[in-house]
Parts: C-alpha cells; sequence; structure tokens
C-alpha cells in the first residue's frame, strides 16, 4: 500500500509525534527521580517499582536520540534525570546493578540478573557520547567489565541449576554483547573491540546454531551441542531475528558480505518458521522438536517480537537486495501496525493473545518500557532513508510494486 | 442434567477406569526408577526430567488410594517404586529435597523450592501408613521438621528479594501446611498438631485475609497487610479455594462450624470474583486492583483450579447444605468434564487457554502429574457418598432438581 517515502515518513512521524511525547509526558518521575514505567494505555502509573532493565534502556533511548537525531536537551535532560537517578540508587557495593528499586530507590532485588548490568553500560556509554564527562565513561567501562568477569556464571549465587550436571549457556548474552560491543567501541581500545566483536559473532552465529535445523537454539552445551530438554529445546524466533540485525550492523562495520547474507537467510528463516499461519503474527515460544512448551504464553504475540523483525528485515532488504525481505516486511508491518498501535494514546500495545488480541492493556510494566518501539521505529525510519538514497528512488518503486 | 449417584458413579469410574490406567501404563519408568512425568496427549513421553513435587505426589496418590479405596498392591508397588527412586536420588546433604533430577537420578536444580519438601512429607506419611516401615516415617517427619525450621525463609540462599525492604510472606506455605497437618498427624505428638493447625487456620484466614475486599492475597506484609504492589496485588482464586477445602477438612476435625461456613463463603466469594462470564471458567490469575498482571498467562484456564473447585463446592455443600454450592457445582462441574476431560486418553488436560481451546496438548509436564485430577475425582466421588448417606436419597433429589 506505502511506497519507501510513505513508510519512512509513517516512522519517523510515529516516533516523534506520538511515542516520544507519551514517554516524556507520563514517565518523568518528578519527585523521586527515574522514570515511572508502569503505564496504563493512558499512560497513568498503575505501579511505581523501579527496573534497572526499563530505567537504562530509557537513559539510552532520549541520549541516542540526542546524539543521533537532534540536539533537543529536552530529550537529553530526560535521559540526564534517568541517570542521575540510576547512579544514585542502582548500584550494589560491588559495582553491580540491582533488579529493582522502590520509587524511592531502596533495592528491592538483587543484582541477579546480568542484563541490567547490559543495559546500564548501553545508558552511560551513550550518555557519555552526549556529555562527554568522565563519570559517564567510568561507569559504563566498569560495568562492561564486570559483565565480562560474570559471564560464565551471569545468575551467580542466584542459580539454581546444579554446577556440572547438565551444564547450559544460553544465547541472551552473546548475543547483546554483539549490540554493546559497538554502542561502547568508543571506551574500549580496538584490539578489544575487535576481539569481542570475533567472539560474539562465533558464539552467535556458528555455537548456538544447530546445523541440523537450520536454526539458532537459546540454550546449548558449553562446546554448542544440542541438549534434549525443555531449556535445549526451546526457540524464540524473535529473539534471534533481533540477534540477527546486530550481526547485520556487525557484518557492514566489517565488510563481510557473506555475514550479512547469512544473517538475512537466517531471519526469512525464523521468521517462516516461527509465523503464525492460522492468526497471523509470530509466535513467542516454540519447541524445536515441536513437544509442549513449559512456557504458558508459547502462543502470545508480543510487541519487541515482531518491530524486531521489521528492522531485520528492512536491514536486511538494504544490504542485500533480497525481495523477499520486502515482501515479509509488508506482511509484518501490516500484522504489528494493525495489532499493536494504539489509534489513541502514544506508546503501542506490548502483548497479545495468539488471536492478536490485547491481553493486558498496559503500555509499560515490568518488562516493557521506553525502548523497542522508540527503537524499531528510528531504525527503520533510518534504514528507510539509507535504502531510498541507495537506490535513487528504485526501492521506493519496488515498496510500491511489492504491496 | 445428573443426579447424585450418577454424578458418584461418574467421578468413580472416571478415577478407576480412565485416569489411574493412564498413569500406570504410562508414567512407570522401568529402567531407572520412578516416574516419567512428561507425558503427551497419548501417554508417550516427551521428556524425562523427574520433578521432585510430582514424584512426591504421585507416591502420596497411589499410597492414599492403597490406604482409604482398596489395599491393591499394584497401587502399592507403584507408589513403592516411586518412593523407592525418591529415597535413593531426591535429597541434597542437608536432606532437603532437590527441585529436579535428570532421568537417572543426578541433581539438576538445588532445592530451593520448599514444596518438594512438603509433597516428600506427605508421600512418605502416607507411604507409611501402608507400610509401618519406620524408614518412611523417618523420612516424612525429619522433612516435615526441615520444612517448620525454613519455613520463615522458604527460598533459602536463592531468593532473589533483598532482605528488609519490602518483606512479604506468600500464602502458599501456610495453606499447604493445613493439608499437610492432617496428612502426617500419625507422626506427630498432638500438641504440636494442635498447635500447627490452629496457626495454619489463623493464617490462612485471617493474616491472608484482606477486610477491606473480603478476599484472600497471596502476598501479605508480615503484619497481614496489603501492599501496593505486583506481588500484594496478586490474586489467584484455585489457590484460595483449595484451600478453602483444606480449612472445611479442619473444621470439621474441630467441629467447627462457623470456620466451616466462613470457607464455604469464602469459596462462593472467589468463584464469583474469579468466574469468567465471557467465556466460563476460572481464571488463573487476578489483580486486587485491576491493574495489569506480571503474568502473561493470568486468563488461562488451568486443570487444577477447576477440580479443586469442584471438590471444595461438594464439601461446602456437605458440611452447609448451602444450595449455592450445587448450583455452582453443576455449573463448574459441566465446564470442567467438557473442556478438561479427553475422550479418548485417560488423564485430562491441563492448560486451555481463556476459550477453552486446548493450549498445550501434554498430561503431564513439568508442573502437571499425576495428583490433582485423580484426587479430586476420589474426594468427589467419597463426597458424593458422604452427601448421599446423609441426606437419605435427599441430595440426590436436589442435584437433580438443580440441573
Amino acid at each position: 500500500m506505502n511506497s519507501a517515502d510513505q513508510y519512512l515518513d509513517l516512522y519517523k512521524k510515529e516516533l516523534l509525534n506520538n511515542v516520544l511525547p507519551f514517554w516524556l509526558t507520563h514517565s518523568k518521575d518528578a519527585e523521586y527521580g527515574g522514570y515511572l514505567t508502569c503505564l496504563n494505555r493512558d499512560g497513568s502509573v498503575f505501579d511505581t517499582d523501579k527496573f534497572m532493565w526499563l530505567q537504562g534502556r530509557q537513559v539510552w533511548l532520549f541520549s541516542m536520540l540526542y546524539n543521533q537525531v537532534e540536539q533537543n536537551t529536552e530529550w537529553l535532560d530526560f535521559a540526564l534525570h534517568g541517570a542521575s537517578f540510576m547512579e544514585k540508587h542502582g548500584r550494589a557495593e560491588d559495582g553491580s546493578w540491582y533488579f529493582s528499586l522502590t520509587r524511592d530507590g531502596r533495592p528491592l532485588v538483587h543484582p541477579y540478573n546480568i542484563f541490567s548490568d547490559c543495559f546500564a553500560t548501553m545508558a552511560f556509554g551513550q550518555l557519555y557520547k552526549a556529555t562527554s564527562e568522565p563519570r559517564h565513561a567510568d561507569i559504563a567501562y566498569n560495568t562492561f567489565n564486570s559483565i565480562l568477569d560474570r559471564q560464565t556464571n551471569p545468575k551467580r549465587q542466584w542459580s539454581k541449576a546444579v554446577a556440572g550436571t547438565r551444564p547450559l549457556k544460553n544465547f541472551a548474552l552473546p548475543m547483546i554483547l554483539c549490540n554493546l560491543s559497538l554502542e561502547i567501541e568508543h571506551l574500549l581500545d580496538a584490539a578489544m573491540v575487535d576481539a569481542l566483536i570475533k567472539d560474539c559473532i562465533h558464539e552467535v552465529m556458528d555455537v548456538f546454531y544447530d546445523e541440523k535445523s537450520g536454526l539458532i537454539l537459546e540454550n546449548v552445551a558449553p562446546d554448542g551441542s544440542f541438549v534434549d530438554s525443555f531449556e535445549g529445546r526451546h526457540l524464540n524466533p524473535g529473539h534471534v531475528i533481533e540477534a540477527m540485525w546486530f550481526i547485520m550492523d556487525l557484518g557492514e562495520r566489517l565488510g563481510d558480505q557473506t555475514l550479512i547474507e547469512r544473517a538475512k537467510d537466517l531471519t526469512l528463516k525464523h521468521l517462516e518458521y516461527g509465523w503464525d499461519s492460522t492468526y497471523g503474527g509470530i509466535f513467542y515460544f516454540m519447541d524445536i522438536k515441536g513437544r509442549p512448551s513449559q512456557h504458558l504464553e508459547w502462543d502470545q504475540k508480543l510487541w519487541w517480537v515482531h518491530v524486531e523483525t521489521l528492522i531485520a528485515l528492512l536491514k536486511g532488504y538494504r544490504l542485500t537486495n533480497d525481495e523477499a525481505c520486502l515482501r515479509w516486511f509488508e506482511k509484518v508491518h501490516d500484522y504489528t501496525w494493525q495489532h499493536f498501535k494504539d489509534a489513541e494514546y502514544g506508546e503501542w500495545y506490548g502483548y497479545l493473545n495468539r488471536r492478536g488480541e490485547v491481553l493486558l492493556p498496559l503500555k509499560g510494566g515490568k518488562w516493557k518500557g521506553c525502548y523497542h518501539v522508540p527503537r524499531a521505529l528510528y531504525q527503520c525510519w533510518k534504514t528507510l532513508e539509507k535504502i531510498a538514497v541507495k537506490n535513487d528512488g528504485g526501492a521506493a518503486r519496488r515498496l510500491n510494486v511489492m504491496s
């Protein structure tokens, strides 16, 4: 239905006119600092706990927009508002980041979750680009080093697994390091970044890759082999697809077209595998042997899965010209905008049931904040711009033709 | 549609002819001992991990049937088969029970979960009644004492909550102690049982009871007050209703008709509150302020919620003659048998989506085993027998009239 210019306009305006104002208006905690992220459909607050994942992601998002889109001081101030709360209250004595705090900053949940640290690193790394404040760089750098230190035991003393019986490693950490390595490249020495990137790509594309099925697993044995257990059979198509655009970014940086082609192929493969041919949308979780999942939410349609897919498809098209990416983009775009976008209030819905009906009317909660939707809108907007420039209008025609 | 005699017949035959044969046929691990509980619709095995909750519950179930229904040596042998695996592999060095083991008995998940110990206590307490084997009594007795020792810190070192910030206690332990106190009464001294029963009843009926709403909360402050947080607002109607028949059992033992009436009233209150007026069935989780749940499975219909409700309604009717219990029994009976029973293969489905469609076709998994369905069929059968005897046919007519 849309030309590339129309898509571009849609993504850009949705970001700037609907989604950002939602968070700027509703999520600032003027009283205690930081952000309130548990927001109802209309932006009213339904819970005041503060989750470090979401505080860090929101600081990152507004810093990134300030750095990449426009030096809008409202955005930088908003990022600093969150960062200052994080600095003051977010860390345990050993410097690792709590999982959650009360509204006034008292620790609620121990630093059991390494991704709190990942998002804090992203936040302060990106913020430092805007402020040049050495303190911000230090926080990012020190947190990043502590992530590397604990990467073989990310859950620390809170891990319930008996060591040695069935060792497994999880896809999420190497996957996020693919993204983090570029995010904080400016703080690390070049040799370290090169080694890190090489290692992440190997983990994501080889170690977690299952030859037999051609799919990427969520949990594997330390040597990368398949483990026939609930965890070993577990697939998360959206997670893989998100990783594939991180890999495409790395491929572009390295000038490695083979890597890019493979990431694009794996995007399409997992999208085809995860697509619900009955009701549309992408399943949240699957089992590689088709066995019952241990996750009751397996058939739900989650916002982040769909918006990350849009990014991967546009990047895949831009970097490989594979028209299958465009065909899928239009299909996933239609599903996503029809089901997740809320015509009345800025931010999008997050949780739909299998049929695409709203399951939880929240706009933000314990796991959903100011991150995937605005990041995807930004990434799609910028990628569509590059497509238009590269093809000198050709892609615009193509997108029109394909619809 | 049914008279009491017809219901009685239905519940009894379903237990003896369909459900028990399913587990006897499919769940015995003849090679490594214990039970295989991850079973597909037809009973075929889809995973071989062994979860201590489910091993203990199955030992308990077959021991209980041997003790209460018929001294069938196949049942006792089957219970001993599981008990011997548990004895050999189930405990850590400190005597607490692992959460899960590999098929051959190597520990997978640490003893972080106190309910593994609760079900082990029930298992060996009930088994001892059948075997008079002192070893079985010792295991039950020692495990029970360790539960009491750790009841203020049930998750031990694996608790992620920072101590002191927002102390909460959970309903599940006092609730299960209501049941456990009667289950292992034969192993404890009378004064201890009396004190324990008094304490459990107080916890369940007073401490977790929220005056304002008239509902029982899942998590409260140590003094029983409401905490406005995700955990504090969380409601689990099925859990409360299950607790209410434990309370009715205690009320009957104590001859406390006031307590019984209150438990019956709370059963009806939570059933009305939790009933899905759009699609039928009882919601899994709710929020006392109607706010979005943090649990994505909140609107699903789970087997145990429904079969526990059937027990509570029949006991409520038997002990109070409140006809509202009968009206609801027929409604919940119809929903439950129409949606959870599998016409082809013995054991029932466990997980339905909000509309009552099968969400996971498994008959047993990580959390569903040989427990709620057969226990409920047994409890309903025996309660219907008592109703028939007490009313000398009156209830039979009544059930007929109400339908």
